[in-house]
């Protein structure tokens, strides 16, 4: 097990109705902002019980941040809080509007412009900001990352920074999620999962059981939601599996991959495919393109998430593969680019981009450019 | 699942040479205490790499808080810590000594009488504490609890309180652990993880998942580390699992037990016997007295733990409990209290002490004293 140094403060507020809590957990004192996406929290009661548990209170609204939140919205949003002399923040809605307002929280106590924050890859400064998070998927709530969007040159990073003060999770709020957000929501939970655990093993006996307890129940609830999306336990396990899955508590002290998330981000900034849905199509491609490098990983993984024990150690590797790709598309996700119109001209601008910014991704560092082009051509 | 609110605030700061980074982890203003047991730290190179750490800084010290601290102990230290003007206190050694420093840490500001706080089962106010911790075992390094004995009465309560603002834990100072203190160090962590686990199914699947992990890694590192105690990747494994045994992550959402804390606390009380060993005691006569109540758990917990998946349910039910005491002896412990000349007597002083208290223990509250006392009798 390498070094590590882990401090999570974040304060989870699981279950239902705690949005009432909010006028405890916000302090007083401040100056609050509100953030929302489009307006869908309109529709599903959320606004209204946030507006109910902050009555009597003052606050200013920002409305409008969209899936994959682009820096030009959010440069508009961080004027307004500089003007309002905003102190703290409160995202309502999805990952999106949650790794939005992190850069409106960043920018709004800082000279430089938002991109530039962005592509520092940390913040060093931030007001403090929490959330009520409405879809499970990106662990934005209980993580110090956030991913933003220039739609200017259709790019997409990633920086770091604090921890939201706490986020509210009720997991009734997700009975209003469309079937394509459900799916690209537990999409994106597995794959955070896999990016963590498909490594070199023999790290740590128990980060590899913990990853593989929340592949294990995402695989057991997956099919179950399908049938029933309105099933309050099975929504809390959907929900808590999101959040853990993204929060550090599985990657203590090991090595870490994340090939697939750089390679996806491009998919999202180039042809707009849902950050989830395009990990499922680029997942099976990188453990075709790594099964060497993920050999061993890839056994322990076959044997204890699908059972896979019978065959020669290349046909389990390759049945594991397989089995993850099932999984994606057991979701009701495609999981190859040609399902999605998107071809060569795309997989040699991802390769031109990696090649020209000259760093490698994934677990070795070995996943340039040329790396990248193999990965997308085997997600054809 | 419940509802539920998680925050763990603690600082791991966890690897070989870490200690050093006390200097900057401590804040420079503070008034500092640093609290220690008997002494076996200026054996293992522990006191001398934190004076090395700390080296230009002054602080005031306090020895001799022992296995099981007592309070008339604590009571010292309290004293010294107001007259010095304590306000920030490091416990050097293992989960005996930071949970006394956490009782002194709530004693220096406070003007009750120290047995009263613990009896009051929290602490309102403390003023801030960290751990180097030494001894993996109680989870006391990321967690609020702390239990303490009162010598007078053979008493031993546990309070609530703050959590630790960091521990270091360097596995390299378990080298020169005792094989008992290790024994006990992890039938503590894997009775923690069935206080947690042992209970009613189906409450949440991720939480069953991450406490099967540790349970799985914990019985595979015993017999590992028996044969090689000075294996950096064994004790870093057992020390990480012992923290993560008892800090909240396992208990998100779902109803616990701990009446075998309740009872093992008693016969430490009143024989001396470690606490680790107390529980390696206790369990398996918890799981066969409340065997009928526990069923659907023990099968799950046979078939994911020993895989044991053949004969009637009552066969593998009584299988799985067997397998659970098998293993506290593999550890080197011995399971009966006939082994420890703990007889009648001390069985019925303690279902007497639990029907005077008034109070039932245990997942459905009704381990009252005289379920103890057949718990108890099953332990012979």
């Amino acid at each position: 097990m390498k070094n590590f140094i882990f401090q999570n403060p974040t304060k989870l507020v699981f279950g239902k109705g705690q949005i009432e809590k909010l006028s405890e957990l916000i302090p007083l004192d401040v100056n609050l902002l509100i953030t929302y996406g489009g307006g869908s929290v309109t529709k599903n009661g959320v606004y209204d019980q946030v507006k109910k548990a902050l009555k009597g209170r003052s606050y200013t609204e920002f409305w409008g941040i969209e899936p994959n939140p682009r820096v030009e919205t959010l440069r508009r949003a961080i004027a307004l809080g500089k003007v309002k002399e905003i102190n703290y923040i409160l995202a309502v809605g999805g990952g999106s509007v949650l790794d939005g307002t992190k850069l409106i929280a960043a920018g709004i106590v800082s000279d430089k412009d938002a991109w530039e924050i962005v592509l520092s890859g940390v913040a060093e400064n931030q007001i403090p900001f929490a959330s009520v998070m409405t879809v499970p998927a990106t662990g934005s709530e209980m993580n110090g990352g956030a991913v933003i969007t220039r739609e200017e040159t259709h790019e997409k990073f990633s920086f770091g920074g604090d921890y939201p003060q706490f986020s509210i999770l009720d997991p009734e709020v997700t009975y209003s999620l469309s079937d394509h957000q459900i799916a690209c929501g537990l999409a994106d939970a597995y794959t955070h999962v896999l990016e963590q655990y498909m490594t070199t093993t023999g790290q740590s006996r128990i980060m590899d059981r913990w990853a593989e307890g929340l592949l294990l129940s995402i695989i057991e609830i997956a099919p179950k939601i399908k049938e029933s999306p309105n099933d309050y336990e099975l929504m809390a396990d959907y929900m808590l599996s999101a959040t853990l899955a993204l929060n550090d508590f599985i990657r203590m002290g090991i090595s870490q991959d994340w090939a697939t998330h750089q390679i996806g981000h491009e998919l999202t900034a180039l042809h707009g495919i849902t950050h989830g849905h395009s990990l499922a199509i680029v997942m099976p491609g990188t453990l075709r393109e790594l099964k060497v490098q993920k050999h061993d990983k890839l056994l322990q993984y076959g044997e204890r998430i699908f059972n896979i024990t019978e065959g020669t150690e290349e046909v389990r590797v390759n049945k594991a593969i397989e089995k993850t790709e099932e999984f994606y598309r057991s979701l009701g996700l495609t999981t190859r680019l040609s399902e999605e119109n998107v071809g060569e001209d795309t997989i040699e601008t991802i390769a031109r981009r990696f090649n020209d910014r000259g760093v490698a991704y994934g677990e070795n560092r070995n996943v340039t450019g040329d790396v990248a082009r193999e990965i997308l051509r085997k997600c054809i």
